[in-house]
């Protein structure tokens, strides 16, 4: 690797005037320290040199650096796409800034998302971190922002909107005339805020429309034919045209059942769920309707919060609430009239 | 962040003994000095001490980081979990021997996976990072194993048998009684060494059958609905009975074709792709079987040449090569035997 001595010696000035130079000291009142600056910094373009990130973090205190912790980027899959696409979002607009988002990459089973060994500025908490991993943040002292979860006292959060997310969907639907609406929730156990929120708008949403919630699908591990038979008794016994689905998954497992039963999709049936991802937007048929998060504003919340974390150390934490998109596509039609059946 | 001093305070030792406790050196010959060793590792454990790397760094001239380079692990989505799957193994066995995976998240569109602004002993460079990539780590000469792709004199890579996952999907295939098998490849212009391997590795098996091959799907970006038009001809014009797809997604177009021209799968038509995800394995219906890369022996594949890349400088570049594995589930069936069609 090039070396600033190297950088030095072809630019004919002195290893100090190169590390001033490259450490952002610009005289810019001075045209020939301007012209200096420029060509010390092509020779380092040159010569491949990258910044001693370790000298400048001693020099001013900062790294530049932020952690991503929580639910390793190795773990996400179709479920959380929606998270990669706004942590990119974050990563482009703190590159801005001169800011890396850092990962530890490590094994789900592991001491999963832990503080990384080396220095950073920040961290950012993504969803579905356990409360020790808070914890560990909160006992460094780090500055942080918390992704749709719950923080201590040293963090900011942003967080979704879950009961808007549901009375949106909803009103998706009714929009087109339904009115016996169900909703099923996650599949397996799941312990995070937006379980027993999103269950909450639902039931505000049928009251508030002066009708009894269907039945609702537990939050807990049932299978397969389970949903059929849930579903089978939504359609037969409560007149159910419409459902709201906790994610794309669920929706699949919706799909295969409506299908078993006999139901036409959408004419029986219309479906739409929380995420949109490719296996809603592009594998099931008909296309998947979604809740989804609008990128821009989550990714600017998460770095406005970020930057106020890290300007100074007395700032009250703050929580920015998102509200949510939908997006209709083929799984929602008007429900059949279903003539004489009572 | 709790520092030596502190610990030291509390152990009632000096910072100098903390600071060797911490950094390793227990003088194991002596019994007092274990015990006391173990009360420092305690009080640094309550007080959530994190070694500084920066100065082990300066000491060892080791960080034990190992940077992820390429694609970024937040592109991951169903195209590349087999990827994540193994990196999650590779980073619990470097884990084992004290080594962290590090990653520096950034879009897609930007300077993606170019080296981190921390220093690491080692880089992991994972499929579908551009020669760029490869020229920046080499000119850096850090030590490095390519995962699925070409690497210059400082690397060694890790290749899947590509040719081998061919001909182990055709035998599948052939095993129920299949012999007119066509190859569907990558429906997105995509440069990479497995595009013309898999291909060859089909007119080799075609040809060693004694056969013609069957008209290849192009390499390119086409439509939808030409997927549908082409396996409508090989079917009618070629008496196509089965297919070995690039990967899930052109599965599943392959499905949706497949129905659309009024084909049973898997009872018309059997299906097999490479790569075993969610998509493939859970989603689609009949469920897809795969190619699938054998987890434990990659991620020993990648640690073994990493390890000997880090031990020495002039140790040669070397290449291990994995052999897939194939899952077969309900896509494949024996052909319907078509009584007098001609």
């Amino acid at each position: 690797m090039a070396t600033i001595k190297e950088i030095a010696k072809l630019a004919g000035v002195s290893h100090v005037t190169v590390s001033k130079v490259l450490g952002g000291e610009i005289p810019v009142s001075r045209p020939a320290a301007v012209r200096r600056a420029k060509k010390i910094q092509q020779i380092a373009d040159e010569l491949g040199y990258r910044p001693n990130h370790t000298a400048q973090a001693l020099r001013t205190g900062r790294t530049g650096l932020i952690a991503v912790l929580g639910n390793t980027p190795l773990s996400f899959d179709d479920h959380n796409l929606e998270e990669a696409n706004i942590l990119r979002r974050v990563a482009a607009m703190l590159r801005e800034e001169g800011l890396n988002l850092s990962a530890q990459l490590c094994d789900r089973a592991e001491k999963n998302g832990l503080l990384p060994p080396w220095r950073v500025d920040a961290a950012i908490l993504i969803a579905a971190y356990s409360s020790d991993q808070t914890e560990d943040v909160e006992k460094d002292g780090l500055p942080y922002v918390a992704f749709n979860g719950e923080c201590g006292p040293n963090g900011s959060s942003v967080q979704f909107d879950d009961k808007a997310g549901v009375l949106m969907a909803m009103r998706a639907l009714r929009r087109v005339g339904h009115e016996r609406i169900a909703y099923m929730s996650n599949y397996k156990p799941y312990d995070h805020r937006s379980v027993p929120l999103r269950l909450e708008g639902y039931h505000e949403a049928m009251r508030e429309a002066g009708q009894e919630p269907l039945p609702t699908y537990p939050n807990g591990g049932v299978s397969e034919s389970e949903v059929a038979e849930h579903l089978g008794m939504l359609v037969r016994e409560h007149g159910c045209t419409a459902i709201v689905c906790w994610d794309p998954w669920v929706a699949l497992y919706a799909y295969r059942a409506a299908r078993e039963i006999g139901l036409d999709l959408p004419g029986d049936l219309s479906v739409i769920a929380f995420n949109d991802t490719p296996l809603g937007s592009q594998a099931l048929q008909p296309r998947l309707s979604a809740v989804t998060r609008p990128v821009e504003a989550t990714a600017r919340a998460m770095v406005e919060l970020l930057n106020e974390r890290m300007s100074s150390d007395v700032v009250a934490a703050r929580s920015i609430t998102v509200t949510p998109d939908v997006v209709v596509r083929e799984s929602i039609a008007p429900p059949r009239q279903r003539g004489g059946v009572s």
